[in-house]
């Protein structure tokens, strides 16, 4: 359920950033898609499990496109700054990123593989739409709150809380997520950024 | 043959986007590759067959290395906007997403999927050699015709004629990418593009 | 051994261009870790062993983590253009290159699909980390030496002496790699660009 609310989510922020960027309706398709399941590929690409099980889920697929053109016909009165938008994507985010861990460890990667498999299922998707809209993807240096880190400490703590008790991971890693997303914002923190010159 | 034909075309406007990017020879070879070879590349890691088809092809890639350095060496006589590259242009992307669309099938891909499998197959070459080259993937917003939503047409034609007579699906999803993209030329049909602001 | 100073080079480089693009932390440790090791997982990707080995190689990836955050606060110290980070990666490429060949060969591929395997382990990191950076790859267009194209070189050494004698393959090629770089600099060496137009 959550995955859905998350994976529609995503899909209507990839759709957004079409609309604004004035590609056309296949494009509005595409980056959508690519937003909404890119990431989740990456990680199946890279844990073996292949095809990506995200491209054979016909229901998910649907609930895609059916975003992206609703977004499409909708796109003049849908604000990329509301809150419930920001909610859904912290949602999102979080549960992607336990969810990517998971799989991690079903893997047997290790500590950093697990935390890459997480972190790349809940921000792998923006990388792609950033890169094909010629922008340098924003999380690499966007301020304002923790995001893709945030993704990463949620893996972590999946990856750490399922050598203790694996049936509370999954919802641990997905409320530190929300919790360093939301805490930053509140609290106004960020990562440091390089002062003096390389 | 028409695979060949279709490698060797992608090849040859791969090279040509290098040469006016004035990359070095190897800059030219690499362009050229990616352009024949990477959208295959990508359907068979989606689809998991590994390692890729085209990669263990080596007559092909002759095929691409030899149309490389043809095209580097003709480079002011060839040009980009003929119609014989057009039409052999038209060839490839349809034999290519009807391929990858078959391909897909075979992975017991639904219908998205298989769509994805054949459209990547088409037009994935062409959209890692944008990225490589600086450019924003010209499928997601350049007009003219239907060139991307073409071969996703073709590919879905596959899918739906497969469930009616697998021997003609190939044909079937063939003639459909040509006849959407030659027709939406013809006729100057274009997808809507986003109007107002989001 | 030299697998890993190779490695911490790459890290290194990675680090220095996020400092320079004013990435935050996250985005140092990010580009750090796909100039380290995006090249293997490209190749490992390719030939079909997933997960990739160095995603599950603890011990290396804490060496890029801890590469990288050396690099963020020693960056005012670090001349980019130094001799030994260019000896350095001189090593980290001939050998990242070598073993890709014979990764390549161990899944039989032919001639081209080893040297693709062996170049892309060379230098797919760096093209990730500058595609991410908003940059054209440097390798397509940039002059000064031979650097992907040693790589090339290097591979295709290794697959042609592994006929002859596998036991000195993996030193050959890495010896024809260095040769062609520093060779390529003493002599001021570069492939040849497009004059006239397409």
């Amino acid at each position: 359920m959550l995955v859905w609310a998350g994976t529609a989510t995503f899909a209507a922020t990839g759709a957004l950033v079409a609309v604004r960027k004035r590609f056309d309706l296949f494009g509005v398709l595409v980056l959508a898609a690519v937003t909404a399941v890119g990431g989740g590929a990456i990680r199946d690409v890279v844990v073996g499990r292949l095809p990506p099980s995200n491209l054979t889920n016909e229901g998910l697929l649907w609930l895609v496109a059916a975003t992206a053109v609703l977004t499409y016909l909708l796109r003049s009165r849908l604000d990329p700054e509301s809150d419930l938008l920001y909610a859904f994507d912290t949602i999102g985010l979080a549960v992607f990123a336990a969810l990517g861990a998971e799989r991690g460890l079903g893997a047997d990667l290790g500590m950093w593989g697990t935390v890459f498999a997480g972190a790349i299922s809940g921000v792998g998707g923006g990388i792609i739409r950033d890169l094909l809209s010629g922008e340098v993807p924003g999380i690499l240096y966007r301020s304002g709150d923790l995001y893709a880190s945030a993704a990463a400490i949620g893996a972590a703590t999946v990856y750490w809380s399922a050598a203790i008790d694996p049936s509370i991971a999954m919802l641990a890693g997905t409320l530190v997520t929300v919790g360093v997303r939301v805490g930053s914002r509140v609290l106004g923190l960020q990562l440091p950024v390089p002062r003096g010159t390389a």
